[in-house]
C-alpha cells in the first residue's frame, strides 16, 4: 500500500445530483411519498414524539427485553433524528411545505426541551435526570446526540434553516465541556459509536475545528486502560464484568482503536466507528489511523463479509463471530450494518481513491442495504438472511426501530455517493442515470449520465463545463467487470493504459458537450465462496454487474432449497419490466429434488430429481410478494 | 393402529442383567470408576453439597443469567438426586463400601434437612422459605422432588436401604396433601415435568396406587383452563404474559395433554411428560392418553428428529421449532433430551410391543444420547450438534450441570432396556453381549447373549430355563435390518412367518441349553433425509446397524466440510481395535475441495477437488481426541 497522504477527495453534496435511473430514483420517490409519512405515523402511534414532551410526567416504561441493560426508549431520540435527516433529504428538489412544517415543529419541540446548559436527551431529562452520563457503555446517550447532529446538518443543508443546527452546536459545545482530557473532565466515550462521525460532519459543515478535535478525543480514548467503562460501572456499584455481552469487543473498546486489526463485536457499532476513523484519518492526515482502517477493511472483506455486502452473522451480539462463519439462513446481517458499511466504504474511498472501496460500497448499496426496504416503502427487514424457508417476512414496526430511517436516509441521500471531487479531478464512482452540477477547481461542470445500469452496462456521460477546462474525469472500472470499452466523442480510448487503482483517469481539456461512452461487459457470473466458508461449499451464487441474485419460492415449482444448478447450465439475463417494478432476471435450466411420497424422515433411497427452470431475482427485491422461501447460495451439480 | 389393550410388558430390573459387551460394559466401568467420583468432586467444588446444609446462612447467589426466571441453584437438588441414582446403579454388582457410605452420608443430610411436614427442597428451605410453591412454572420445585423420588427407588432397589425411600414417601404424601382436586388444594403442576414419571416409578416399587393417582392428577391438570400458571403469576403480582419464553408451549401446558398432537417447546420437558403419559396409559389402560402419545410419537419421528436420535434444534427454547427445521451446526439436541427420548421410547415399547419404538430407543442410545459422555467419563456435551467447525468441545463443568448425571444414570442402568417380560413371553429388545436372569410365568430363565453387536450382526442366545417350559422368546428384527437368518439349535427358522410388529415370536417348549442363532445383515448404508429438511438436501449420512457415523477432522487431510462422497463410491466397514477404545469404522474413496491459494472471499472460479479417503467414526465417539471439525451429513457428488 502506498504511503501517499490521505484525504484525496471531498464528498459531493447530495443536493448536487438528481437521479433519473430506474432503481434509485424510484426508491427515492417511495421514501419521500411513503416511508417518510408512514414512519411519522408509526412514531406517533408508538409514542416516540410524545416522549419529546419532557415536562409531562412519564408513563410506565415497558420492562427491558431479556434483561438488556437498556430499553429502546432510551434511543428513541436517535430514531426521531434519523427521521428528520431522511425527511430533510426528501425535501431536496421536492418542496413540500407540509413536511417542512412537520420537521420545523419537531425542531421547535426539541429546542424547547433542550436544557439551559445545552444538554438534550428526552429520555434522561424526563425519566432519569440524575443518571445523565452515568452509563455511557449501555445507554446510547452520546449516540443519540450524534444522530441529532447529523439531522441538524442535513436539515440546514437542505432548508438553510439553522434552528436545529443551533441546538446541536450548543449541545456539542456542552459535551466538549464534560468530555475531554482536562482536569475535571470525563475521559469517556459512547458504547455505541456515532457521535464521532457526526462531529466530523458538523466540523465540515460549520468549519469549526473544535468538533473535529472532540471526535478525535472520543476515538482515541476508546479502549484505553484503565477502561472508562470499568470505572463507570464501579461508580454505579456494579461489577464491570457483569455486562450484557461480557466483552469489550462488543463495543470495539477492547483495545485502543489504532491497535485494532480484526472486525469484532456489534456490526453497526463497528461500521460507525471505522467510518469516524476513516474520516479522521483523512481530516488529520493520520497514517496510523488509516493503517488500522486498512487492516480492518482487509479483515472484513476477506473473512467476514457476506456475498451480498451484509455483515455480522450472529443475532446474539448483532455482530461478528469467527472468520468464515457466514451461515445463510441464520444470518443476522442487520440492515443498519450494511448501511454503515456504505458509510465506511465511502469514507475509505474518499481517503484513498481506490475503486475496491467503491466496489464494496456499490455491493452493499444494491444488495445487503437495499434489501432492508420494501418496494412499497412501508415494510422493513432488520435481519437480511441469505436463505429462508418462508418464515422470514418484512414488518411494519419493530421494538428496536432503528433500521427503517437508516435505510431511508441512505436512499434519500444516495446522490452524494455517485461522485466526488478533488483538485483537478472529478471521479464517477457509481453509474446511475443522473444530472449533476459539480465544481472542479472553481469551474462548474454539469455531468449527464445516460444509462440503464445496473440492468445494462452501456453508459453515456455528457460533460458540460461552463467553459473549456482541463481536469481529469476518473471513471471507475468496477471490480466485477472483466472487459470494457471506452470512447470520447466517438474515439476509442485504451482503458488499461490509463488505469490506476481501478479508475481510468481521463485528463484532458474538456469542452462543453463532450461525450464519453463506456461499455462495461456485464455477463451473468457464477460466484463461489472461499472453501473455508462451510455454508457455501458445493454452492454457487449468481451475479450480474453489481447485483446479487436469489431464487424465491414464488418463481419456482419446488422449494428453492430443492433446486440445484448444473455446472453446464447456461445462465441468461433478461429484463422483466412488469415484475417488481421492473428488474433484471437470470434464468437457467436447473434440477429440482422431488418431494418424497412417504412420511419418512430418513430412508436409504436417494431422492430423485427432475428438470425445472431457475428464475433468479435481485436479492434486494425479495420478499415483496407473498412471503416465500428464498436462497442466494444454490446447490451446484 | 390396533385397539388392543395397552400394557403388554414390564420393565426388567436393571439388576437382572450383566453386560459383557464392548460398548456398554466399557462405558459402565467408566461411569463407575470415573464419572461418579468426578462429578462428586465437581459438586463439592461448586457448592452443591454445601447447599444441603439448610440451617447454615446462605452465601451470595450468583445473578441469574440473562434474566432467566430461575437460577441453576434452584435445581441443584435434582443434580444431587441424579448423582445418587447413578451411583446406586453403579453399585449393582460392584460392591463399593466407600461409595455406599458417601451415598448414605448424603441421604442422612437430606433426611436431616427434610421439614417436619415432609417438605424437602434445599433451595427454598434455606433461601426462600416464604416462596414455597409460589412459582411452579419456573422454579423446578416438583421437578426436584421427582428426581429425589427416582434416586430413592434406585437406591432402595440396589442397596435394600429404605432411608431415602422413607424421605420421598413422606415428601410425596405431603405433596399429595397440597396438590389435588380437593377443596383447599392447589390444582397446580410443575413447569418442568419429572415428578409424574417418578411417582409412577414410586407406585410400581411400593405398590401404592395413590402415587399413581397423584401422577395422573398432575398429568391431567396440565394445560387446563383457567391456566394455573396464570393465576399463580397474578398471585405473585406479575403479568402472566411476561414469562421467559412467552408461550405455554414451552412447558407443554398450552392445552390439556390429551389434546396435544405436536411435539413443542423445551425438548427435555416434552420427553419427560410424554414418558409419564405412556406410563400412565399403560398403568391405567388409558386409550386416549395412549392415542395422544402415538400422535406425538408420529409427529416427532416423521418431522422433528435428527438422524442421530437427537432432538430439539434450538438453543433459544432448548427445544422444538418448526417441522423439518433440523439445522446441523446449530443443533442444540441436548443430551438430556436424547436421554428422555430413550425413557419415552422404552415406555412406548412396553405399552405397545412394537419394534419401531425399540428402533428409536436404540438409535438414541447409541448415538444422540451416548455422544453426551466422553470416553474418559469426565467430559460432557450439553449440545450435540451434527456439524462443527472445531469450536464445539466437551466441558468438565457447566452452569446448568444437568446432562452429566443424566447420561450417567442412563448408561449405569442400561441393562433394564435390553429385555422385558410379559405373560408367557420374554422379549429381547437390544442385542448386547450379556447374561440375564429373568422370570417368565414364575420360571427363572437365564439368557446368555454372545455377540460383537453393534460391530457385527451375528448373535447367539443361549436359553436356560431352570426346567423345560413353554413361552415365547420374542426377538426384535431391527428396522435398519433388510435381511436376516434365524436358527434354533442349528435348524433354520423362517423369520418372516413369525414376524409381528417387528418381533419374531419364537413360542416353543424351551429346554435348558437351547441355542438360538440370529444373523442380522449389517452392510454400511447411505441414509438420505426427506427433502423437506433443507439442511440435508444433497447430503448423505452413513449408517451401519444402529450406528450413525460422522467424519472428524482428525482423520482427514481436509476440513470435513470440504469432503464429498461420490454416489458411486463403495463404503467399507472395518473394525479398528486401537482407535477410541475399539470402534467400527467406515471408509470410502472421496473427494476434497482444495483450499484457495488466495485471500479472496468470493471469486468466479469454481473450487477444484482432489481425491481423498473418507474415514467415518461413530458419531457418539467424536470429540474424544483433540477438538476438531466434524460432519454427520456429507455432501454427495
Amino acid at each position: 500500500m502506498s504511503t501517499r497522504p490521505v484525504r484525496r477527495h471531498l464528498p459531493v453534496p447530495f443536493t448536487a445530483v438528481e437521479l433519473q435511473d430506474r432503481v434509485w430514483s424510484a426508491r427515492q420517490a417511495v421514501v419521500r411519498e411513503r416511508t417518510v409519512p408512514f414512519l411519522y405515523a408509526q412514531y406517533e402511534k408508538n409514542g416516540l414524539f410524545e416522549a419529546l414532551d419532557v415536562d409531562r410526567p412519564p408513563g410506565p416504561l415497558r420492562i427491558p427485553f431479556n434483561n438488556r441493560p437498556n430499553t429502546a426508549v432510551m434511543y428513541w431520540d436517535s430514531d426521531i433524528a434519523k427521521w428528520i435527516e431522511m425527511a430533510s433529504y426528501a425535501l431536496a428538489g421536492h418542496a413540500d411545505p407540509t413536511l417542512e412544517a412537520r420537521i420545523d415543529e419537531l425542531v421547535t419541540r426539541i429546542a424547547k426541551a433542550q436544557r439551559p446548559d445545552g444538554y438534550f436527551n428526552s429520555y434522561f431529562i424526563r425519566r432519569e435526570p440524575a443518571k445523565r452520563w452515568t452509563n455511557l457503555r449501555d445507554w446510547h446517550e452520546l449516540y443519540c446526540a450524534g444522530h441529532l447532529i447529523e439531522a441538524a446538518v442535513a436539515h440546514a443543508q437542505v432548508t438553510g434553516k439553522s434552528a436545529l443546527l443551533d441546538v446541536v452546536r450548543r449541545y456539542a459545545d456542552y459535551i466538549a465541556t464534560i468530555f475531554g482530557p482536562g482536569s475535571g473532565q470525563r475521559r469517556g466515550y459512547c458504547g455505541h459509536p456515532e457521535i464521532e462521525l457526526a462531529l466530523v460532519r458538523l466540523a465540515r459543515f460549520t468549519g469549526e475545528r473544535r468538533y473535529l478535535l472532540l471526535a478525535q478525543f472520543f476515538v482515541d480514548e476508546r479502549g484505553r486502560q484503565p477502561h472508562y467503562f470499568d470505572g463507570e460501572a464501579l461508580a454505579r456499584g456494579e461489577d464491570p464484568a457483569a455486562q450484557y455481552y461480557g466483552t469489550y469487543e462488543y463495543s470495539q473498546s477492547h483495545v485502543p482503536v489504532r491497535e485494532q486489526r480484526h472486525v469484532v463485536g456489534h456490526a453497526v457499532r463497528a461500521m460507525y466507528l471505522y467510518s469516524a476513523m476513516a474520516d479522521l484519518a483523512a481530516e488529520m492526515d493520520d497514517a496510523t489511523l488509516l493503517a488500522a482502517c486498512r487492516a480492518l477493511w482487509a479483515d472484513l472483506t476477506t473473512k467476514r463479509l457476506y456475498v451480498t455486502g451484509g455483515l455480522g452473522p450472529s443475532a446474539r451480539n448483532e455482530g461478528f463471530t469467527a472468520d468464515y462463519d457466514l451461515p445463510n439462513e441464520s444470518a443476522y446481517a442487520e440492515t443498519c450494518a450494511a448501511v454503515g458499511l456504505v458509510f465506511w466504504a465511502h469514507r475509505m474511498l474518499l481517503a484513498e481513491g481506490d475503486a475496491r472501496y467503491a466496489d464494496t460500497m456499490e455491493l452493499a448499496l444494491y444488495n445487503g442495504a437495499l434489501s432492508g426496504l420494501s418496494l412499497d416503502g412501508e415494510h422493513f427487514f432488520y435481519e437480511n438472511p441469505l436463505a429462508s424457508r418462508g418464515g422470514h417476512g418484512r414488518w411494519t414496526w419493530h421494538r428496536c426501530p432503528c433500521c427503517p430511517p437508516n435505510i431511508g436516509r441512505l436512499v434519500a441521500s444516495l446522490a452524494q455517493y455517485v461522485y466526488s471531487t478533488g483538485p483537478g479531478e472529478i471521479a464517477i464512482h457509481l453509474y446511475v442515470a443522473s444530472v449533476a452540477r459539480l465544481a472542479v477547481d472553481g469551474i462548474t461542470v454539469v455531468l449527464r449520465q445516460t444509462t440503464d445500469y445496473p440492468w445494462d452496462g452501456a453508459i453515456r456521460v455528457r460533460v458540460d463545463p461552463i467553459r473549456a477546462a482541463e481536469f481529469a474525469l476518473s471513471l471507475r472500472m468496477p471490480g466485477w467487470c472483466r472487459s470494457s470499452r471506452l470512447a470520447i466523442n466517438g474515439q476509442a480510448l485504451d482503458v488499461s493504459s490509463a488505469l490506476d487503482r481501478g479508475y481510468v483517469h481521463v485528463r484532458r481539456q474538456w469542452q462543453p458537450a463532450d461525450e464519453l461512452e463506456l461499455h462495461l461487459d456485464m455477463p451473468p457470473e457464477r460466484i463461489y465462496a472461499n472453501p473455508e466458508v462451510a455454508a457455501d461449499v458445493g454452492r454457487v451464487a449468481l451475479k450480474r454487474g453489481p447485483i446479487v441474485y436469489c431464487i424465491e419460492g414464488e418463481d419456482h415449482d419446488a422449494p428453492t432449497h430443492c433446486i440445484a444448478l448444473p455446472a453446464s447450465s447456461r445462465v441468461e439475463p433478461r429484463f422483466e419490466p412488469d415484475l417488481l417494478s421492473g428488474v433484471g432476471l437470470l434464468t437457467a435450466a436447473a434440477a429440482a429434488v422431488e418431494p418424497w411420497d412417504s412420511t419418512a424422515l430418513y430412508r436409504p433411497d436417494r431422492p430423485i430429481t427432475r428438470p425445472t427452470m431457475l428464475r433468479a431475482i435481485p436479492y434486494s427485491f425479495w420478499s415483496n410478494r407473498v412471503p416465500k422461501d428464498m436462497n442466494v447460495w444454490i446447490r451446484e451439480i
